[in-house]
């Protein structure tokens, strides 16, 4: 059993407690969320001394478990109102759990400007003066952390915009690289760690002990199903690792589910020039990586690192969201540009989402033309120069709406919408709709089952079969986020029924558990009732459950052609078109 | 029975129609909110083409009772996303009422940016382009109305704020002297005025006939008994034509509930500075008038004319609200610059309480320094030059906050509070939090018995009675709302057994009916009974009826001496210091 490190933000203190009863057995999200339900009252102000911040390692993490190095971060949400998780790859979940730190709470916050930085290692905590990292960007911070305190420490870190508290903000992750690619983008996060005056948290784990592993052998054996299950499936195994995530531009957009300029349609002309087979290709050109890892133990590698066109670095965990947010969602259509403005998020620390959406409002607002990937480099700067436009944009879609007096916002409890269209691809409208963290694919991904024809077909345009289907993977999803595994992890686990059965061999051999795979999905279900609680204890009603009103509109028809590459769909979807 | 005048925006055409049964017998905040709950869904989006913004005059309106010519305003708010009324004085209301329109309704909402005037006169209507005035202040639109349609025509118009579609946006209304020192402040309304495109609504009478009197002795003789009510009573009869509303300056800074720098003391040092005292001599020594009528028929004429040091005309209509707002609140002291504040939200079309409050706010994110006129007219009137910074502070004080990161932020439902500090006057402390406006002292008036001895006397400092006090007074108020009543004759009434009786009993002689004041009580309750669903519709729950966290900090002790120079209490008010 490990422990809490709590710390103090305000008189920069910490003490370690040991893990209440309450809190036993819990990780990642199940933690989080239980512990913000538990400790953080309901109607404060995000941003004031009653909110907390917290990293939880999952269940299973620091075993050699493949893809479990996902670390949660949770709090009430800047942008939402409501209960927050959001995870995200890097080194730090790992050498945590190594550490025996089952999370890392961050508590009230200082009166003054004073940051600080947290260094934790194996003899200890530090909190140290920011000095002169305050006013830097993600890529500076993590650049000097590793400089001083080793290449390979884990680095959490806020850029510009969570030092100004941007409901936009994330808070980034030292990739493999040490670099900003791995962010916990939504919810506005980094506001919260800004709020606390927290510029970076480091995590080295040298000299820490590995996680003990109560039944080695039985673990191995169930690892090694794992990983043979996560290399056979063929979006896992293929899809993924060749072209990234990016691979989904051209399959969404064939199914008509890529919404364009601002949710008026679902297909966009210039989908090709940023899809993820162009994404390879320049990558290649330039001497890029195109299967790269976002956490050691990763075997699907969907990350990346793109290089511009004089073939220098340019950014890295180049995603699919990112490139539909700033792609088709504003019609830009350079992939260089959108390059450009993700490298910006990350330096930032700014959720690539709700930025892409935030800049296609700027331009249904007039204030940029569209498709204007300059002007969009342009707007998105000033967040980093401190500028009253980057306090209006940093703030993401909604505030962006009011301030330009836009009235058609795709935004559910005030967070953007990904990049799928809720009515041509409803399974993932109704998470966008009923999860408590707000419009999130993530949170339960319909595009598996509506699009992709994995695990099973529900038709996308119809209602019937999608409430279900969103349920059910938002269940599962809380569990997944809950034992520190990627979410891509599902794609595998709904196509196998020895899927489940097997993460729960590992957990129970790791922990010397006897868990049933109903117990996990009995887990996923609390989860989703305590964020549930929250946000009724917030004020959240059946109104936040609603898409907008622009949804009201009529959705131009899609003719598409029934191919969906990732995978060979056993029973072909067939859809009906009149919508 | 007047006609309904419904106008769509969009396609530039207007209809009248029969008042339908269930809004027979309506007016002001009756008929205004019944319609918003009947004919706008609580969840549209408040700019979009689904809300509608209603104009209605008071049941009383054009007839010859005293103060009963106040305009009801209402829509879903842009500001709370609430239901709101917002009425004020100038001369539409009489002038609608002499031309039989019992509300105009302003619906859907145009594509482009096809600004329209309307011009409303005995001969019908017209929806005219809005040409060169696009862009323009309330000043000069309102100078050029009177100048093209006559002078002494109604006038009600956006400035640059309403165009933008801002949250703070006010719809002004020309003055006695065709000047926009009226205003409906609250709730952002100018801005589903902007949305709809209506730069202004000019209301002629000239030839119309007069309104129709059932029984007009009875009418004269109760008329009667209600001038002498308001001329006898201290408040009403003395205190505000002598000084205006700014009279309650040092009454306010005296019972120590005049919030200071963003409500840190209830006591502001420099409040003789900006009293209604001061102000008067000033205005005496320029050659401004300390007492005018906001429309024709008021006997009470608690407004003004202040000019500057030159002795030219500033501004008008300088309140109480306003000079805290911009005072106290941010701890300007120069009344001057606070005139100009005033005169800059007039043309602007802005809320002086939501901009006071939100001024101080961008003090408090270290946005311009405490104090600092100077500093506060340029930045507020970045709203005039379409400047980020202006889109910004025009929305707001909450939005103002998010933007700038900081968590002290005194609203309630989104609104700014007004200028009583709620835990040392917690009769208006209970208003800001449970009426369906949001943050508003006029929706239950509760300084009347908590410091001002009207009305009885309840303590300020204690819970006991201020519910009931707050309770009974929005109640009432809702009532005088809908009867067209200036909110003032309150004072009066509350303290004249024969007071709503007499207000019967002219609505009994104008339209011929036998009301009790049980059922006029009655209406007030109806009518908050209709906001409250609408708000439960639009997702409001108990959450929504909390004041803000910062009110969970000390307040610092305010002893005071007991005077309250606006009436002589009958029984002296004794308070609990011990907060």
């Amino acid at each position: 059993m490990g422990k809490l490190l709590r710390v103090n933000t305000k008189e920069k203190k910490f003490n370690f407690e040991e893990v209440p009863g309450v809190y036993a057995g819990l990780g990642g999200r199940a933690l989080t969320s239980k512990m913000i339900l538990d400790e953080v009252p309901a109607t404060c102000h995000p941003l004031g001394k009653a909110n907390k911040l917290i990293f939880a390692p999952g269940i299973l993490a620091g075993s050699p478990a493949a893809d479990s190095g996902r670390l949660s971060a949770g709090a009430k949400s800047p942008l939402t109102g409501g209960i927050k998780e959001s995870n995200a790859g890097g080194l730090v979940s790992q050498k945590l759990a190594k550490l025996g730190i089952t999370a890392i709470v961050l508590e009230d916050k200082p009166v003054d400007n004073d940051y600080s930085i947290i260094v934790v290692n194996n003899d200890g905590v530090q909190i140290l003066p920011a000095g002169d990292l305050v006013g830097k960007g993600n890529y500076a911070v993590m650049e000097s952390m590793w400089k001083k305190y080793g290449k390979n420490v884990g680095v959490l870190s806020i850029g510009q915009a969570g030092e100004q508290c941007l409901k936009g903000a994330s808070i980034n992750q030292a990739d493999m690289n040490g670099r900003p690619g791995r962010a916990h983008g939504r919810g506005g996060l980094g506001a919260v760690m800004g709020a606390k005056k927290i510029k970076a948290i480091v995590v080295d784990d040298k000299g820490a002990p590995r996680v003990a592993i109560k039944d080695p052998d039985a673990f191995k054996a169930a690892n090694k199903k794992w990983v043979d299950m996560l290399h056979t499936h063929p979006v896992t195994g293929q899809g993924l690792p060749a072209l990234g995530t990016a691979v989904l531009v051209n399959v969404i957009n064939e199914a008509g589910t890529f919404p364009t300029k601002n949710f008026r349609s679902g297909r966009f002309e210039h989908a090709q020039d940023i899809s993820g087979e162009k994404m390879a290709e320049l990558i290649q050109a330039r001497g890029g990586i195109t299967t790269e890892a976002c956490h050691p133990g990763c075997v699907i590698k969907c990350s990346n690192v793109y290089h511009d066109k004089e073939g220098k670095y340019l950014t890295s965990g180049f995603e699919y969201e990112t490139i539909w947010a700033f792609g088709g969602h504003t019609t830009i259509k350079e992939l260089d540009d959108i390059a450009m403005l993700d490298r910006l998020c990350d330096d930032f620390g700014l959720d690539t989402i709700e930025m892409g959406v935030t800049i296609g409002i700027a331009m249904e607002g007039g204030l940029i033309p569209w498709g204007d990937g300059k002007a969009a480099i342009g707007l998105l700067s000033k967040v980093g120069d401190y500028a009253p436009e980057g306090k209006i944009i940093g703030n993401g879609a909604l505030f962006t709406g009011d301030a330009l007096g836009v009235d058609r916002v795709p935004v559910c409890k005030k967070q953007a919408f990904p990049a799928y269209d809720p009515r041509s691809c409803k399974g993932v409208g109704v998470t966008y709709a009923t999860t408590p963290m707000g419009a999130d694919h993530t949170a339960g991904y319909g595009v598996t089952a509506n699009i992709l024809g994995v695990g099973g077909t529900v038709d996308p345009h119809k209602k019937e079969g999608n409430v279900a289907l969103s349920q059910g993977l938002q269940i599962a999803t809380a569990a997944i986020d809950a034992a520190g595994l990627c979410l891509f992890v599902a794609f595998a686990v709904l196509d196998n029924e020895d899927g489940l059965p097997t993460i729960v061999e590992m957990l129970n051999a790791q922990h010397g558990l006897s868990l049933t795979p109903n117990d996990v999905l009995e887990l996923g279900k609390s989860i989703l009732n305590n964020e549930k609680e929250f946000n009724k204890k917030a004020g959240f009603t059946k109104v936040d459950d609603q898409l907008p009103e622009m949804f009201n509109e009529k959705f131009p028809p899609i003719i598409h052609n029934g191919i969906f590459p990732l995978k060979n769909c056993q029973k072909p979807l067939t859809f009906d078109n009149n919508l």
